[in-house]
């Protein structure tokens, strides 16, 4: 509902950039003989800012628009579909699955739906997971649950034994449901795929609870994941205003990008300091965090903060650890800010009471919000209407409120992060009330 | 997420509907010295479709991007800001209202912000309602509560009594928070502003629970409403699956727009049927409702029914009687259908138990999810930013994913429908497992 | 956590009433070896005020007290349990079977636990029903679904053919659960298995969402149904507060008990009157419905009313009509109070806007909360407990803080209903500030 | 519903343990002309088991049943009523200051109620926090939220401070809402009134998250408290099944009593393990809880862990330290248990994923549900009865279904704690699964 892509990044693009490739001919007629095909010349225009269209040169950027095809590539009764979900549970991921596997059978009636169990693993022998099959009286009820049916894992795995695994088991195409290092792995797996000149496609489809991928304006999961973290942060306010001084701390995800952070805290009215990775604050000094925490305590008895797990990194020391993602693992800037708020109001002369909050897990394994389940609906029926029209090498993204086939290079590269300088962030600090903080090492 | 806007409308426009109107020059400083300022020109384009660029003679039309401009023309510590709220209520009123006493108050210091009681009546001296002073104390907890603390009201009043009113209160601007009807009454009392020729501004935010106004891709409010209904359908399924031949029938709220009814369809993946006001359905014959529901009951044994409560008015007669707000009394379509499928089954020889669920107000007069709470955030603050800038006569609506101004002419005609031909309603059919109905008269 | 037993009936109790059949000899060990077992004589006091003591001449009468017995009658490996839903749903049936099922194997071992489909009808050869095998894994996650699984039905079927079937099937004992009218019909079944000498079981769980069975201080789901009941009165709240002498009308469940409208109106505080069956309130006059409601309204400018279904049935016509059940179909009360009420405002020149809400089936067919989930799991346990005893004949009640064995000629006349008297109702008067009314005919 | 009280306490009891004091003669009548008026003699039964009355040697033992007596000893009008929060915030404190407030005006037309802020620190002059007087219009709406509006805090104040505070107020009586070290200060500040031989009542309602208060069957709050926590066992299970091998490890409140533990692990099915502080368990050897979870892990592939905060504390350090209530500071067993889990199971070749959960505040800082909501009506009705009567030196319990006053001495003492030996916790393993483990040093 509003943008939050990045300007530059738009402005970068070329037509060919956001070319998506095509296994090959489509030759099929779409068993549903009515309804609204979309035609692949029907884009979307991605930068739709009077300055973007100003400049007579420049050539305006189109995104394919998803959704059903004329012609399919796959003959739908002889395709089997994949479906595999990697890294981290998200809310959704069971809506998505049960989506792909009722459009796959009821609109196309394919062969089969094949679920790989455990991520990557499942498509490698020695891990000697059973692949299962996903019909649909078997997902029928499995959107009730958190987390995924499939099981998940993380971390790469050999990309020729997964290839194997896919001709083996006879698929047409795979979706994918991971964030951005899935994503890359999923340009590798089509890379070999391509090698071996195998008519195979591949077909992602982003999650991620951080909400920090490009040209997803947002991702599934991360509405009910804020709805979630909101309630964490009103015990936060509760425990606050209930002690003389009282300190709420509540620690949210997101490693390299605050959205859950900024957004529940737009939604609950009572934070009153948000720290993400995106804001290179200070602490000690004055306008640093904790200048404006004492002067809050003094003016109003109590505060709330909340910090994404990923902020203030910048002030901690690098643990030099990596996740079996391969995510660095982050220094605990939330034990560093409670012990130096400690020490800081020890000295003012403040008795405070600090009461910390991770919610950690709760807020990503909950049953996905009826918004979150229509999205996911809408993520699944996309992914198999590309992925029957032999589109390959793409995520299904969303820009300016359309739903597009994003090619895999324009989002495995950085992640978005909310934007310090815009409007969106200006918007946070006015419903907080938090000024913008002095900058460390400045 | 998915962009509903009517594309025929979107290819009628020029660049002179897009205009919104002026109070002055604008000549005084916004108090944010640094900050993302919008220009009035980074207009955001409205029709952004391939097509809707290819004709080398159409001129691009664009939206004024919503947002905080660098030149006021209201002097902040002089102006009085009012607001009132029409009709029915609706999830995050009162987030919308604090979001405009904040904002007025914390980012622009403004002298006063006058709550008006009782929608228009409010104005209106002989209803003796005393206005109601605003603070940003009174309004810090208000979004913890359904409803309007303003209270509301239906139907029109004097247009001059309200000048008369907005003058002897001294307001600058005026926020209406109201659907169609109320913009209407703000484009009067607008003409009348004029043709008294005041320096007095016209702000409006779309309210319907609806969700059936054009240039708004979701009401706030909309979300919430859904996840409650997606409840009562659970609730539904429930009832139906329980007995032999079990009936879920839900009504929900809808008048002219089936938008709750299939969004939360589409959440739910229970309901088998959704009858909404823009699908002429026939009951009765081969493929008609009656008979499709039939066979589903034969094949899976229960049902579950969701209808609008303007679906199958071309079924019912008309009742000729208007409520308060012009908007004309409905048909008891529901008891009509709940008669013929209790007919039609019999005639079948199918012992049915048909349970209805009609929650009514229980899906609007919630507090707003946190998606809601936010969205209420930046419509408040985007209002006041506009009043505040001499804008007038224009509506805080959003587009392509953008929060942009929307002259007031532009929604008060038609409403905003569901486009039965587009994937959107094909996404609702492949959800719910429904043909499309043979159509009545035909 | 309050009595709501009726005193008189208490008084009225001898140690005979108490007495629960036994099948014959238990002869068989309690597999598990361990643990507290519950001896036949450590029963529980029924009437504990002191008065009901006082009396030297008088016998205290003492329930068995429920739970695992050190000898069983059924040899569990041969036995086979069944289990039958009848009546309306209510949260937490699932719980209840998932309880008796796990129970029955995990702790028992039992050679089979038997679905019985749609209540009676299920055991009724005409009806074809396929009987339900429920093994642990089909039962594992049913617990998180409203309603029913084996699905239910109202009405009698002949007795003769129950036994029949329960013969044929080899049950060892049958649980019921269901209200009072499947607790009479449990009581016929179970003179008829005594006529034929058969060695079978009768035991019942109590299942009413209106709370109104003697010897249970809160039946299964009713504590979801109050919370269910809350929401829908703070939205009436809502729709109340926000118009000028704005009413809220809420109609909830109970037909001849009024628990779930005095219960949800002492959660939610902004009730104002709450109408019972037990009380025989006049409309009309000074202290009537009509009077406190015109000085509410003067005061306080809106006003929410709880009505329980079968509140003021003493003012309308007698419908003459029967449900499945047995029961009379209740008069439409609700119907007529609001037509008085807009009558008598009308006349007093008071104009009220007013709302009504019919949660209905919303409030009972939601899943169980974790208090009805946790009492649910005790009831199912408790039920195989007596049943492999070979007690029989029985209820499982709950009085005093003890879960007990209640024999069914005990539960199958009068309902529980609220004591006008007493401190309970009290308490919903001083929590609503509504003043005892005139009483009709009076 | 079930008893949970200590059977060999009531076995000790005698009459005179069982008397309240009462401050003088009650000269006043009860506002309340009509109504059920309870009478002092009418006591409730504290044993009521057969065996109880067995012996006709024992004399029977009855609390005061409480509620509203006709002969108050204070005059309404002239009386200042206090209430004071001490400790952790807990569901539904505002629910009872509320009713207190309520009930104090409403049906007894007190001069005043007065909160103290924070905790005894509020009757300190040192700690310059002023007295809020507490309106019916100020508490109406406070039910809303969580926490205490009053503010707490911990830890003990001189007596003779806060005596002389409560003189210069001129308070009637006072209630004290807190956990058992409240209580034992209510016990000493009345020790000094009946030094200073004042006419001032001292009544407490217990306030405990843990439920560990003998004679209380359900502290208020803790039906809440037990939703939240089965929400995050919840996100622990789908955690644990979505990986290989997965564990979920949940943290919840219970220092010395694992009430929450063992009714929200009976709540969420999903639950394998719950350990409590009054299970000395094993963790190493056979039968310990590393061998029953490796079992566990290679039969089902996934576990769910909850731990009581005291659990296992046999098996960490003393910290040797105590917070300022005086409650030792707990060892970190949750720590210390995944250390060793993931010791055991590397060396058991069990490639695990263990994720913790700790919901820390998320669980006691929510609003009250309506369960709790009714019942802190009653309490602090109970409370106003009780001390407008002139009784002192008691808390509200609820013992055998009813409302009683308990004296004071009997509930300083030790805690009530979950009965290893009871059918109450064998409930707990069958719906667990979890077999007795093997005991430590054992």
């Amino acid at each position: 509902m509003r943008n939050t892509q990045d300007a530059a990044l738009i402005e970068r693009l070329t037509p060919a950039d956001a070319a998506v490739p095509q296994l090959g001919q489509a030759a099929c007629d779409s068993p549903k003989c009515s309804g609204a095909f979309i035609e692949d010349e029907s884009g979307v225009l991605v930068g739709i800012s009077r300055h973007n269209l100003a400049d007579p040169q420049a050539v305006p950027v189109f995104f394919e628009e998803a959704g059903p095809r004329r012609q399919l590539f796959f003959a739908p009764h002889k395709t089997k579909v994949a479906v595999v979900t990697c890294g981290g549970v998200c809310p959704g991921i069971n809506d998505v699955i049960r989506s792909i596997v009722m459009e796959a059978h009821h609109h196309y009636g394919v062969a089969a739906v094949l679920g790989i169990r455990y991520g990557l693993r499942g498509f490698i022998p020695a891990c000697r997971h059973d692949v299962m099959e996903l019909t649909p009286d078997a997902v029928a009820e499995i959107h009730e649950f958190g987390g995924t049916i499939l099981g998940s894992s993380r971390g790469p795995q050999a990309v020729d034994e997964i290839v194997d695994a896919m001709e083996r088991l006879g698929i047409g195409f795979c979706v994918f449901i991971g964030g951005v290092g899935t994503m890359r792995a999923a340009s590798a797996i089509m890379a070999e795929i391509t090698a071996r000149e195998l008519p195979m496609g591949v077909v992602c489809i982003p999650k991620t609870v951080d909400n920090d991928i490009h040209f997803v304006s947002r991702t599934f999961g991360f509405a009910t994941a804020v709805e979630q973290a909101a309630e964490a942060i009103a015990c936060a306010h509760v425990e606050a205003s209930g002690a003389p001084y009282g300190i709420g701390l509540v620690k949210l995800m997101g490693r390299q990008s605050g959205f859950i952070a900024a957004e529940a805290s737009m939604g609950l009215k009572h934070v009153n300091m948000v720290l993400v990775p995106e804001d290179l604050f200070a602490l000690e000094g004055p306008g640093g965090v904790l200048d404006v925490l004492e002067k809050r305590l003094r003016s109003r008895g109590h505060a709330v903060i909340v910090a994404a797990e990923g902020g203030g990194q910048h002030l901690v020391d690098d643990t030099g650890r990596f996740d079996p993602s391969g995510n660095p693992v982050l220094g605990d800037f939330c034990g560093l800010l409670a012990a130096r708020i400690k020490a800081h109001c020890k000295a003012a002369g403040l008795p405070i009471t600090l009461k910390a909050i991770d919610p950690s897990y709760i807020i990503r394994s909950v049953p996905a919000n009826t918004a979150d389940a229509v999205y996911c609906g809408f993520l699944g029926r996309l992914a198999v209407h590309a992925g029957m029209a032999g589109k390959t090498g793409l995520m299904i993204g969303s820009v300016n409120d359309r739903f597009v086939h994003v090619p895999l290079p324009l989002v495995t590269g950085e992640r978005k992060r909310v934007d310090i300088a815009s409007d969106y962030w200006q918007a946070v600090l006015d419903s907080t009330g938090q000024p913008r903080f002095a900058q460390a090492g400045g």
